[in-house]
Order: C-alpha cells, then structure tokens, then sequence
C-alpha cells in the first residue's frame, strides 16, 4: 500500500528533529490504532494499561504525571477502563483523597493480548530497521526524554 | 530545572519504539511551545508557514496531507492564519473549489523570527546529542515516515 501521493517537504522542517519525531509519530500511532482496532485500545489506554501492571497499587495523578496528561483527563481514562471491567480503583486507607489503581484478572489478559500485537506490529512496521538503528533509536529517544529542561 | 519527581516506568513501554517517540515528541513540543509563546505559534501552526513558504500556491487540501490532519482542520488553521495577516488565500481561476495559499510579507518575517527561535530551542534543548546522534536520528526517522505502510 502507497501513501502521500503528492508530498511537499519543507527543507527547514525536515532539519529539525521535533517535526521529524512528530511525524514519525504520527505513522507509528496510526498503525497501532489499526493493529489494535479490534481491542479498542488507544496508545493512551494501552499504556496506562501497561503502567498500572509494572507498578500496582500506582496513584491516579502519578499515573497522569507519567503519561504527561491533565488530571481530568486521566480521570475519565480510568473510568473507562473500569467501566470494561479491566482496572479498579481500590481506597487508600492511609489517605482518602487517594486511590491505588490495580489490573483486574480481565486487565490483565486483556493486556497480554494486546502487548503481543503491540509487539508484532512494531515488528512489522519498523522491520526496516536493523538491530543497531533500532537500539541507536531508543537509546537517543531516551535521552531526549529524560534530560533535565 | 528539573522534572518528574516521582519516575514509573514500565519495562514494555521502555522497549517500545512507538512510546519512546512520543514521550520524546512531548519533551520537545513542551519545549517549543515555551520558546514560542510570545509568537502564539503551536508546531501546527509554525509547520504550516513552513510549508506555505516552502511551496507558495499550496492547496489547502494538500498541505493538510502533508501535515496528516483533518479537512476541517485545516480551514481553522488558515482562518487563524489569514486573520493574523501571515496568509492569503488565491482564488485558482481553473479551478473554483481550491485556494492557493501564500505567505504575505508580515507572515514571511513571523516565520523567519520563529524559525530562529525553534532553532535555538533544539540547539539548546538537543544539545546533548552530537552532530553524529542527531544525523542518526533524523535518518532513522525519516526511514520510519517514508515507509510504505
């Protein structure tokens, strides 16, 4: 399948890094939303999925912090996941503002299925990278992500 | 100046190409935007100056392709952009349903100061990669944008 068949590249865009990963981006995001059509998971649902099972017990806005969402967004992303049955929120006695989220035994499964097509398709997608590029990608992406600004 | 005070990560997430990219794209967009906040220009916005510049008597339609939004989107974006006197849309006598967009000298000199600005944001907030990161970056980006998918 062939896309964009008229394409106008900006020479100024094209140097700058921040439109190339939006870009990028953008056609990694649109195939896992095919890959994931059936699951209805959104990268965004995917991942907090993903977060909740690596750390149980997580709080609402640590989870939003991670996700670098608003409070009111992450509010209503749980609701949704709870209302699939596939996350709960469980009171923290110590603290009632507070509620530990945890991944129902559905969450959980629901998960493990996702992740192996979250898997293929980057597989898929991203085949034409080698070993090399693809850890040199991560390993610079990384960086980017966790430098002080 | 620091940030996440709390870090959660999930080791799947960390091994995905599709998180890290847009983990890292949130880095940099939070970034641009507080470079060009006195210039009210988004990536959005700065993008589509950079592609009217860079092929005047663009089609709204094709330089909603290129920048992979919605129609709709992009009438709002040029409405923005024409109230603004950045922009003028050309009736196409051949053609009555299409508009060809053009930068008017007030939107040629926005551009080229917010083009300056977003420059120095990714010196300084890339500065960490070297010249050799940052050509493999954008490389391997450009290969993942260009593939047939």
């Amino acid at each position: 399948m062939t896309k964009i068949p008229e394409h106008h590249p900006s020479p100024d865009l094209e140097g700058l890094i921040g439109y190339n990963l939006k870009r990028a981006y953008v056609t990694v995001s649109d195939d896992f939303r095919r890959a994931l059509k059936h699951d209805n998971l959104s990268p965004r649902l995917f991942s907090a999925l993903a977060l909740v099972k690596a750390h149980p017990g997580l709080s609402q806005s640590a989870l939003a912090r991670q996700l670098g969402i608003e409070r009111s967004g992450i509010v209503a992303m749980i609701d949704e996941l709870e209302g699939r049955g596939y996350v709960i929120r469980k009171p923290v006695p110590q603290d009632r503002r507070r509620q530990a989220l945890q991944l129902t035994p559905a969450g959980e499964e629901a998960y493990k299925i996702a992740l192996g097509k979250v898997q293929a398709h980057e597989a898929r997608l991203l085949g034409g990278l080698d070993a090399g590029q693809r850890e040199a990608l991560i390993s610079i992406l990384q960086k980017i992500r966790y430098q002080k600004t």
